[in-house]
């Protein structure tokens, strides 16, 4: 059988077997029912990498010690606006779930509010934070950073950045939400493996090599450092996104951070998520208008929206799931390893 | 004399000047000051265009009635830490200045506080306002838009977006805070003006022609439409800024927007500022660490770190400016003028 093969498999079934694979691998019932729900809200989008994929790098990093599967994040209250977690070495999920609710109710009763986090491990997908609070009606932006660093900064030969995503989501009338949603490297680094495992080269803006030269090389690009999107503004975003998520929070710059995907040492990501009311300052309307205005954007201006397909994806897949056999197996394996 | 012939002038006769041209082409007082005071902050970081030249810039747009000079904003607190503006077709300057210490003692007590302006003029260096935000401890994040539109969105081939700025200001402790001021396009509109003029070639991702192609033409460039830095990604960030400096505040669409450059309508712009007390989330330390680490990035790894040079140009210019002759000549002609 490729590894490419797909199967169906019935949602329920999916997150049963998603978290009881958590479950053998260390996580508490609750932890597990919270990152199993954003595994599958991932599958439902059509990410094998967020979704099934997703969930067997959580079974990884539990079983290698590098997340806290047990473990309660610590909330603290510092402001009435304002959301602090220490994830102690554990995912972000649970800990964003145990606050959504009065993360909601004072954004609606202050106008904005803050959730801060700090060493907690990979977000996973950063659309999933915001999506949810933009589906109250809410506007929302997120950073999060993580480990390790990947990412040049603005005149720099080394990697300082992780890939470094920056999320907004917006409500719409009628349709799901816009969620933006987007690292700040020109590529990932799978890619990079993807072009050398082909023999092809990549494009110059890519990555530099190990002299801090452009590279159409990846395997020389894979010895050296991926570059930001859009040269000098784009590495910017990165650093922006770095003192949003990491200088904001006290969590591990990517600098110094012990990677996501490899050790025993949780990563100590920051996140951090900020909510406005803003229909409070643009009025009732606000979320037909800008239905409006993105319906505009793309039936007169050909314009692209970002999210689109990934929405069109859930709004399908909401019985059952396409996923990979190969990981769909994997996880049977996992689930049933205790 | 040469355009570009250069004069020092003491800083106060510079922003008396500055006050009385406003004033003469009919600012009120305490409009005039303000306004006054952002461009004299331009003019000390080294900026010609933002300084005296966008001091000149205000004055037609008074005399034109793009921008009304001696209207009373409107200011409104539908919820404790929203600060909800209409600008009344004025500037934005004395707007955010009515509310500055407002919006700094709600965002220390609350811990997060939004400014969101719409039926504003252009807000000129959006960098001023987030720094005067740090310079009080606090992270700020602050987005606008103006019309006409001159950016593409993903693709569209026709403009979409206003240059779309981001800005982030961030505290360091012993030094000027970290501030990020960026513009979603790849360049600005006056660069394509100065390479048709000069007979150079321009780089091909810079705009497309009247057809949706990219060009090195800059004269075909000037018919067709600017292009966002780093492809579809800094697109995005284009459209991220519209939805936060236009969706969240119901300001014109950049799209919709009347130009800030000619004609006699308000361009109606959006101005959103976001301060956060992020010491609240991160620790008392927060400023001295992202100054370490700041330092660390430009002395150990090379790392150009956003506004440093505009910072030093400041520190240098407390007392004494150095301005454009041609500039200065023509504020003198507009002060005398009433």
């Amino acid at each position: 059988m490729s590894k490419n093969t797909r199967a169906d498999i019935d949602i329920q079934v999916a997150n049963e077997l998603v978290r009881r694979a958590l479950m053998s691998c260390g996580a508490n019932g609750d932890i597990a029912q919270s990152v199993a729900a954003s595994c599958i809200d991932a599958q439902r989008e059509g990410s094998d990498g967020g979704g099934l994929g997703g969930a067997i790098d959580y079974c990884n990093a539990l079983r290698a010690g590098r997340v806290q599967g047990s473990l309660p994040h610590r909330s603290e209250r510092p402001a009435l606006a304002l959301f602090a977690v220490d994830a102690a070495e554990g995912f972000t999920h649970p800990a964003f779930d145990a606050e959504f609710e009065a993360l909601c109710d004072t954004t609606r009763e202050v106008g904005v509010a803050v959730f801060g986090l700090r060493n907690g491990y990979a977000s996973g997908s950063l659309g999933y934070y915001v999506r949810r609070l933009a589906e109250r009606g809410l506007v929302a932006l997120a950073a999060t950073n993580a480990g390790p660093a990947l990412v040049a900064a603005s005149g720099s030969k080394e990697p300082v950045f992780c890939t470094n995503p920056i999320a907004l989501g917006v409500p719409r009338d009628n349709t799901y939400p816009l969620v933006i949603d987007q690292s700040s490297s020109q590529t990932a680094m799978a890619n990079l493996r993807i072009a050398a495992d082909n023999g092809h080269d990549i494009p110059d803006n890519w990555a530099l090599d190990s002299n801090g030269q452009p590279t159409t090389d990846p395997a020389a690009a894979l010895n050296g450092v991926l570059l930001a999107f859009g040269g000098a503004r784009g590495a910017n975003v990165a650093l922006l996104v770095e003192m949003l998520a990491a200088g904001a929070t006290a969590a591990n710059w990517s600098l110094e951070a012990p990677s996501y995907i490899e050790g025993e040492q949780s990563p100590g990501t920051g996140l951090l998520v900020i909510a406005i009311h803003a229909t409070l300052l643009a009025g009732p309307q606000m979320a037909r208008r800008i239905d409006d205005y993105l319906n505009q954007l793309r039936e007169r201006y050909g314009a692209y929206i970002p999210g689109e397909r990934r929405a069109a994806n859930r709004d399908r897949q909401t019985d059952s799931l396409s996923v990979n056999t190969a990981m769909l197996n994997a996880l049977r394996n996992l689930a049933g390893a205790d």
